[in-house]
Parts: C-alpha cells; sequence; structure tokens
C-alpha cells in the first residue's frame, strides 16, 4: 500500500550537502526561506509574521531502507530502531520542524533556522497550536 | 516532483467514518491504538511507555485539490488558505497528532486519544523532544 505526495515548494538553507547540515536547526545557523510554488500561491493566506509553523518536507537524500541505526548522539553507540529517534533514514523520510515566520514577500517566508539541505523539497504547512500539542 | 510514501501501518480509533471524527483528540475520547506491519517491527526498539512520540499517518480520505477552505471553527465564515489550517483537505494529507504512549505489546501501542478515522495509513513516528518545538 502506498500513497504519491506533491512538492509544493522547496526550502533554501546554507547547507549544499547532508555532511553540511548540522542535525538540529540552531538560532544561530541564522535563517532559512520556505518557497511555496505559484500554483499554491493561494494555500499560504491567513499565515501571519510572528507565528510559527510546523514545516513538514521531503528529505529526498535518506536512506529509506533503514529499520535500526546508531544515533549521532549516542555515547553507547546503541543502535536504536528509527520510529525512536529523529534520523533522517526511515521508511518515510518526512522531515518535521517548527519555526517561527520572521517575514512573507509573496510566496517566499523568511523563517527561523531548519537544518536540512538547500533544495529540500515541502510538503506542508502547518499552524504550530500550543495547546493541542499537535 | 514527486514522491511515494509506503504505509508501514494503521491507526485504530472508534471512528467508521470521517463525520465521525471530532476534528480534534481530546482525552475524554478514550485512548487509540497504533499497529506497525510485522515488517517494519524493529524501527519501534527504543520506544517506551510514557513517551510522547509524533504520529504522521495519511488522510486517504481527503480532498486533494483543496486550497483555500473555511475552517469548521470559523465564525466569521472566512475562508483561509490551508496551510494557515489543519484542514485535512491539502495538497498532501498527512496528519500529525502528539500522543503519549500508553502500554506496548509486541508491534501494537495503546496510545492517548486520536482523531482519524478507524484503520488510518501510518507513515511514521518521531519521538517528541518538547526542547527543540519539533
Amino acid at each position: 500500500m502506498s500513497a504519491e505526495l506533491v512538492f509544493v515548494g522547496h526550502i533554501k538553507t546554507p547547507y549544499q550537502t547532508t555532511a553540511e547540515c548540522p542535525g538540529q536547526a540552531r538560532p544561530e545557523n541564522g535563517t532559512s526561506q520556505i518557497i511555496v510554488d505559484e500554483k499554491y500561491a493561494s494555500a499560504i493566506n491567513g499565515l501571519k509574521v510572528g507565528a510559527h509553523v510546523q514545516v513538514l518536507y521531503w528529505l529526498d537524500q535518506a536512506d529509506r531502507s533503514v529499520l535500526k541505526t546508531v544515533p549521532k548522539w549516542s555515547e553507547a553507540n546503541e543502535e536504536r530502531g528509527v520510529f525512536s529517534i529523529r534520523s533522517p533514514a526511515r521508511p518515510n523520510p518526512i522531515g518535521l520542524s517548527t519555526v517561527e515566520i520572521l517575514s512573507i514577500d509573496k510566496t517566499i517566508m523568511t523563517v527561523t533556522a531548519m537544518d536540512c539541505i538547500d533544495g529540500t523539497p515541502l510538503l506542508d504547512l502547518k499552524p504550530y497550536i500550543h495547546h493541542l500539542k499537535s
């Protein structure tokens, strides 16, 4: 069983290779840009500067066959199931980050730091509502 | 540009139709079950009772052609872009909920309430790490 995703834009970051990616977004890593394709421009109506959004994106260079791996931060060198860690390697390599919108210029949003590589395909944006915890 | 998702399991809830879904998970709606396919069993290694996980799932009955809609809760009856609301109708209908794991029996996890329909395909599980805000 499967389903087809469409790419609705892409993400601009300072990282050209997965090796350069910091593995976790940090404020000192500057800003990123979310560029929504013209075709989906009307879907961003209602998003506002200062709001937090959950960004879903497609880690197209991830190894999808991995079910267990040693996380980067593991001191014990212990293998873990990929559903218990946030490694890009997983059956469906969907990345998920919560960012703040810093500015909006038509279909280009400047947001707080993201840790994916430059050109990463965009899948979805959802408003982050803290009390829903989701 | 597109990519193929695989379904790694499914979610068991009390709701047989989208009309029955509460539109937001509430604790009084009881528990749900996440059933991971045997093929992906090793990927859950490391998940523990009491942990919070972000669940990604595929809203396979959603209308993917909608870019603007009036949210259920709108008092002004105002149309909004789908990226600014959490409606299932969106180009990539990926559902996202954060739940607590209440028990684990092999590949079946009982978790706090979810609001999707019974049988919803499962895409991914990620540990929820509060300080990462993602």
